[in-house]
């Protein structure tokens, strides 16, 4: 038989990829991969630290394995490079309640049903999906992304340095764990932060503010940034993982707003999803697509010829793409 | 920043892997493969004869071009060799069905609490998973797996009229859909085959039997392997994907039931996910101990030096393992 006779090798693998979703968050759950970190190397010492099974830790562990999280070597397990700093609870990067905004019931039970949002177009959840206001989901994601972002938000920042914008004023819009805003207050100490986001979020964004020591340079807007008065004079706008939960209208419309709100000379620094022309490439960026098809109305991962025209129609002159060190996300950088 | 930095993109790929899963669901509930398979290649008129939204149908095919299971040239979409086999549901190989087996709420249930079932060693279900008696999975795995097994079961029969034995009586336990003793029978014009499963799985079997026209061949026993009366006097006895179920001590306590069962120079065919030594190749089939982990209380992926062992403890002389074309799983042919 040919090597190249079809096989339902993928079919079976994807119909059980759910499997691998759920081997991790059990591995998460029993802290494996800090109890292997810490150098418990085999199933029965491993079994012991996890209160667990020998034979099921064997088992999860040999799957973890397959699937690249760990390294097998006879019968001992070690940490991959990515497992040590993302899984390793010890890791200041660690990543394990990332699980929980993740698989939020609002995200799961949205994939429930796939095929009603295909047929509707947008998230079949009924409610709005996770762009409904005061969505408790974003304090989740506040809280949980934290240990993730300090990397990106630092990359951003030291783009912003670079940028030759005198930098005094600067508006967070939907600062979630406000990280971003923090990182470039602490690299330009004269400048302001105004964060925008729900309430209960921007109480996450203030508690990292304070542990940064840079609170008095640090004020808030309460509530939705379509409606809220933004203020004006800006030198610098955010608008970090946020245009992608709204069809192009409704971004073109809040960008006319973000627009007004800076200073000549000022500029709208977007961090987004950006999947090239073909929409299918990179992988993990153009996946995005299916995540805000099944949770938002009208959400998607617009290209960058997509976000280009909105910052036009927008009044913005120019908008310039550049890659974020680390991550799989890209920035914006739109000039007034 | 070094190509070798750690990402947290495994770890996101996998926390999301059960997205996937609703992917492909969604599509052979929309029958989109078949749409596509059809000729209608763009989203528009993939819309309209899917009854779904053009920009909803344009996400999900993008997405299942990233999983690899279409291919798109400019805005069209064409099905892969693999899709066109298995997911076009004009195929006679179609798979679709056999996600009402994969995602029985019985196995998606189970894989809720991964964690429970490493703790304690096997399923944390509480009722025995899968193996509990008579239960009605087994049916829906009968009907679902038919269009899948019908090429392995050809390639079991070609093996065993390849095996200079005189097959006249053939024992095929745990039957299912009965595929490999029918077939066999189709080959073997004066085998008589019994077939043993669950009352209600048996009534799949008979059905299929009629269809080939072999049912005056074709004979059953109702119940639970472990306790019914085998009979004797067989050639062959037939044990495909039964054994990994099951406990070491289990399966030797059935395989000396099934020596007893066999003739003088009978043999046992046994078909099973047999992973290497290692437990960790190749993937599909070692991926297989996690699934026998969370849905039985004591089952797994047995290596071949184990199934070897269990065996030659049952009184079997020699065992010997062949590769199945088209599929992962082995066949094991031991020898009376």
């Amino acid at each position: 038989m040919p090597n190249d006779t079809p096989t339902p090798q993928l079919f079976f693998q994807t119909a059980n990829a759910y499997q691998r979703t759920q081997a991790l968050k059990a591995a998460v759950e029993l802290d494996l991969f800090t109890a292997i970190g810490e150098g418990k190397d085999r199933a029965p010492t491993l079994a012991q630290r996890c209160g667990a099974a020998e034979r099921g830790v064997r088992i999860l562990a040999d799957y973890l394995t397959i699937q690249g999280f760990l390294i097998k070597t006879g019968d001992r397990y070690t940490l991959t490079a990515d497992s040590a700093m993302f899984l390793d609870r010890r890791s200041p990067a660690y990543a394990g309640s990332v699980l929980g905004f993740l698989h939020a019931p609002k995200f799961t039970e949205a994939f429930q049903n796939v095929s009603a949002a295909v047929r509707k177009g947008g998230t079949a959840t009924g409610d709005g999906g996770t762009v409904a206001p005061d969505n408790p989901i974003w304090v989740e994601f506040a809280k949980s992304m934290i240990p993730m972002m300090a990397k990106p938000a630092e990359e951003i920042a030291r783009l912003v340095s670079q940028m030759q914008l005198d930098v005094k004023r600067v508006l967070d819009i939907a600062a979630g764990h406000g990280l971003f805003g923090i990182e470039i207050a602490k690299r330009c100490p004269q400048a302001e932060v105004v964060a925008l986001d729900w309430p209960n979020v921007l109480a996450v964004a203030q508690g990292l503010a304070r542990g940064a020591g840079i609170e008095n340079r640090y004020r808030t807007i309460a509530g939705d940034a379509f409606r809220a008065d933004l203020g004006e004079g800006y030198d610098l706008v955010l608008l970090t993982n946020f245009l992608h939960h709204f069809s192009t209208a409704t971004c073109e419309s809040l960008l006319r707003k973000v627009h007004r709100s800076l200073r000549e000379g000022g500029r709208a620094l977007t961090l987004e999803f950006v999947p090239n022309e073909d929409r299918i490439t990179p992988p993990p960026v153009a996946e995005f697509s299916l995540i805000m098809l099944a949770t938002t109305p009208e959400g998607d991962a617009y290209t960058f010829k997509e976000y280009e025209k909105m910052f036009r129609a927008a009044g913005f002159t120019q908008t310039t793409l550049h890659p974020v060190a680390g991550s799989v996300e890209q920035v914006l950088i739109s000039y007034k």
